[in-house]
């Protein structure tokens, strides 16, 4: 696949059509060391349900997407992106890609696929996969990393991406217009900082339940030393533990960096509030998924009950709907997008444009399989063409997994470099595909 | 099969082993007839994600369960529905059916298959089939229709039964006790009556979007000749139409019979009150999914906006916290359950307690295939141990696709008798299971 690697794209034929849709179950035996251990997800695998699509154009350009998961179902995750196939295999590809938005809908709105949500779960990560396919696709035939390519469009090209249906009461077009031409100004300026200096990110790979105290402390020390400025713990557990592990992670950090705490959906909402009340002395930067990702009231009740600590969530947030809501509730102070949990780059630009109308700012999660190298580009592009902004904003870093992918994010100092490569960032190495795909449980 | 549609249980072996799970796509040509169709779905395919679960026992007795989907991506319910067969394949089945509490939060919290939702769309539903599964042969073991099974449960039993996470904001296992004992005194009188006089039924077969005036005003009438109080008209295709047919319908069933209309999710917020402020004139009974499943600020502010026409919705509601926070939000004041949207009768049992707790009416969604044959013993458990109550109350009725199930429903002058055969009503015809096999897209 190394012909997919190249920065210098060729022509592609005016007229192609998809011809490949194959689908792998990838899976990194991660539970084995206790990569990604939390409160929640004990001995996760590292997995992707993975989609290549194939053109016959003679540009050689293909697209790539996938959904995250964490080991077990993956091949359920793929057998939703192979129910997505007849709305792709043999098509006039050009038509498709210029269209994106109108295309979303015809994934989003397929009516009998519907009824298996709707707009959630498996069935919706698999259109995501399908969508981020489309698009590291087209970056890839424009010869612009995904970011760069975003921020040439115009705000009504922009707008047209977005599905405003069950939006209209807090987001109009109009309203998206205004936002987006709000910031059109200095973005050329925004480019040139960026591919100067990188966006800034925050490292949880000191923080997971399984590492020893030693190892927390280890790990904090060489954070601060790599040059960021935020760690995460994961807490949760028992509030004894979470106390010592901070009492560790503030020692070895110093009072000058952010420590935020991730509890992924361990608690009730009383619960989250007095665990809540046991760690404010460790000056706590957020508190991530303190309940159920569906439970709006419920964090708008935490958020009341722990200020002034910011609760942020939405790496498990369903959809726009969902998001639309706790943003009206102010149930979140700190949004984070996942590029493979709703239906692709669509519906995170819509999510971005929701967090901007709000004023919120967006701090993705990633981690996981490749979720770094596709989040950045929608962080990036925010910075670029929505918020304008990188003020409160930082992507989560993980330390792990990156070599499995053509490209792999960068990061010096602390911050994202911006990539300079085509494409979405999605496509994993044909070695690493072959490597681990899964081949039952017994294999 | 035969055998599994007798009334007299044998005995069965004191340890007995799953030995069998058996899986089937089954899709029924509906669309062909636009039976089924309304403003989202306009050519639906009923189709069951189809479990059998067969043990070593020497009583015959099997557990049926099922997804209902309308057809493409019932594929991917049936790989969902396999990936739980590590779970209980091989497996002691007296512990599982002893502790079906337990059992639920087994599958519900596998950490690497609750990536997949958490708790909502496919993987949820794949275990709603198979605890039903279980729920049927639990019930066919007992001798007894599951309904009656379920009356027969001690509070204490029935509140080992709900998960109570992220629920102690509204609801505790005390709350639950004291709802449960409050209706512990009249359960026999109820039974009786339940006996006697059946359960009270509405029904939707008339008010299909496909369906022409005509043929509307024809089932109208028969509706109301056949015994039925209330029938339901799929609404949200254009303004004018509905306009019409309402008047048509009204002008059919004359004055004394409810008339509640369906929007299946068609309208956002401001939409939804401007379109029903319409229709309000013929005298709604309520109105039926206004917008997205998911917005419960948007019910609310419709609630408040169609007053004092009820809103009601459920029937694609995720999970348990999304229909709390619906009741605490006063954005349903119908409620209505689905046998096959949550995760299975425990689920569903969780949510006749939280109606329960906010004095809420159950009616339940069904139609499709074999929901209402599997859904009517929820509302006569409801009436008989949970809510006592009748008053506002109603099964939802199709009449169409009954044929395929071994204990096929019976309405006699608009209500549904109460199931007196062993089981919970979900184990369709091997004949039918055979014939209607999906054999894919071309067959």
């Amino acid at each position: 696949m190394s012909k997919l690697g190249g920065t210098s794209p060729k022509e592609h034929a005016d007229v192609s059509t998809i011809i490949g849709f194959e689908t792998h179950d990838v899976r990194f035996p991660t539970s084995t060391t206790l990569d990604g251990s939390d409160a929640m997800n004990p001995d996760p695998d590292y997995s992707a349900a993975y989609l290549r699509l194939v053109t016959d154009a003679d540009d050689g350009h293909e697209g790539h997407g996938f959904v995250f998961t964490i080991g077990r179902g993956n091949d359920v995750e793929v057998a939703a992106i192979t129910a997505l196939r007849e709305h792709l295999l043999g098509r006039e590809v050009e038509p498709v890609l210029d269209a994106l938005g109108a295309f979303w809908r015809e994934l989003v709105y397929d009516s009998q696929l519907r009824w298996l949500g709707p707009e959630k779960g498996v069935m919706h990560m698999a259109i995501g996969a399908v969508v981020n396919a489309l698009w590291d696709l087209k970056a890839k035939r424009a010869g612009l990393p995904l970011w760069r390519l975003l921020a040439t469009m115009t705000p009504e090209e922009l707008v047209e991406l977005v599905d405003f249906r069950y939006l209209s009461d807090v987001l109009t077009p109009d309203d998206a217009l205004t936002i987006l031409r709000r910031a059109e100004p200095g973005r050329e300026a925004r480019i040139e900082a960026l591919l100067a200096a990188g966006y800034p990110a925050y490292t949880t790979t000191p923080g997971w339940l399984g590492y020893s105290d030693e190892k927390l402390d280890r790990l904090c020390r060489e954070a601060v030393a790599d040059g960021f400025t935020q760690v995460k713990l994961k807490v949760g557990g028992h509030v004894e533990d979470d106390v010592r592990r901070l009492a560790i992670a503030r020692n070895a950090v110093g009072p000058d960096i952010r420590i935020a705490v991730d509890a992924n959906q361990r608690w009730d909402v009383a619960e989250a509030i007095d665990w809540m009340s046991r760690l404010a002395p460790y000056d706590i930067a957020w508190i991530e998924e303190p309940t159920s990702p569906d439970d709006i009231l419920g964090h708008a009740a935490i958020a009341r009950g722990v200020a002034p600590i910011p609760v942020a969530t939405g790496e498990h947030m369903a959809n726009r709907i969902m998001f639309k809501q706790f943003l009206q509730a102010d149930a979140l102070q700190v949004l984070q997008i996942d590029s493979t949990r709703v239906a692709g780059v669509n519906e995170n630009i819509t999510i971005l444009l929701l967090a901007a109308k709000f004023g919120v700012p967006v701090c993705p999660h990633a981690g996981g399989v490749g979720l770094c190298e596709a989040v950045q580009h929608l962080s990036m592009f925010d910075f670029i063409a929505v918020s304008g902004s990188e003020d409160g904003r930082m992507i989560e870093f993980v330390d792990h997994l990156h070599e499995h992918f053509v490209e792999p994010v960068e990061i010096v100092a602390g911050r994202y470099r911006a990539p300079v490569a085509p494409g979405g960032g999605s496509e994993m190495l044909a070695t690493s595909i072959a490597e681990f795909t899964f081949r039952g449980a017994g294999a």
